[in-house]
């Protein structure tokens, strides 16, 4: 299993974090997803062959938030 | 119809804004309520027969934030 970093704007509350991580969740080859609110990050479990850094992207700002590229 | 002004602390977002508003606006005798965020307050337009102030502050604090008093 894979594990990357993604540095999103935007995210204030337990509201937000809950969009990002639940968005993340539901893409198929993410095992798990964690939003620091202090970080501006989210962290994520992942399978390499199954899903790609633009889907997640996509998931990230499908729920209204900027990915810091 | 009667509206107040309520002060609330905590709300940062729109997830928030959707939070307090749908909770109010679930009570029985409101007829509306608008959340400023910039403002950190929620104007209620609302029935003094039907609601009460207690009423509206509990539905406020179910969703997490604390009114202001």
């Amino acid at each position: 299993m894979a594990n990357k970093t993604i540095k999103v704007e935007g995210m204030t509350c337990g509201h937000c974090k809950s969009s990002v991580e639940g968005a993340l969740n539901k893409l198929e080859g993410v095992n798990g997803a964690e939003v620091s609110l202090e970080d501006n990050q989210v962290s994520v479990d992942y399978q390499k062959d199954k899903v790609d850094d633009a889907a997640m992207v996509d998931a990230i700002e499908g729920q209204g938030y900027d990915v810091v590229k």
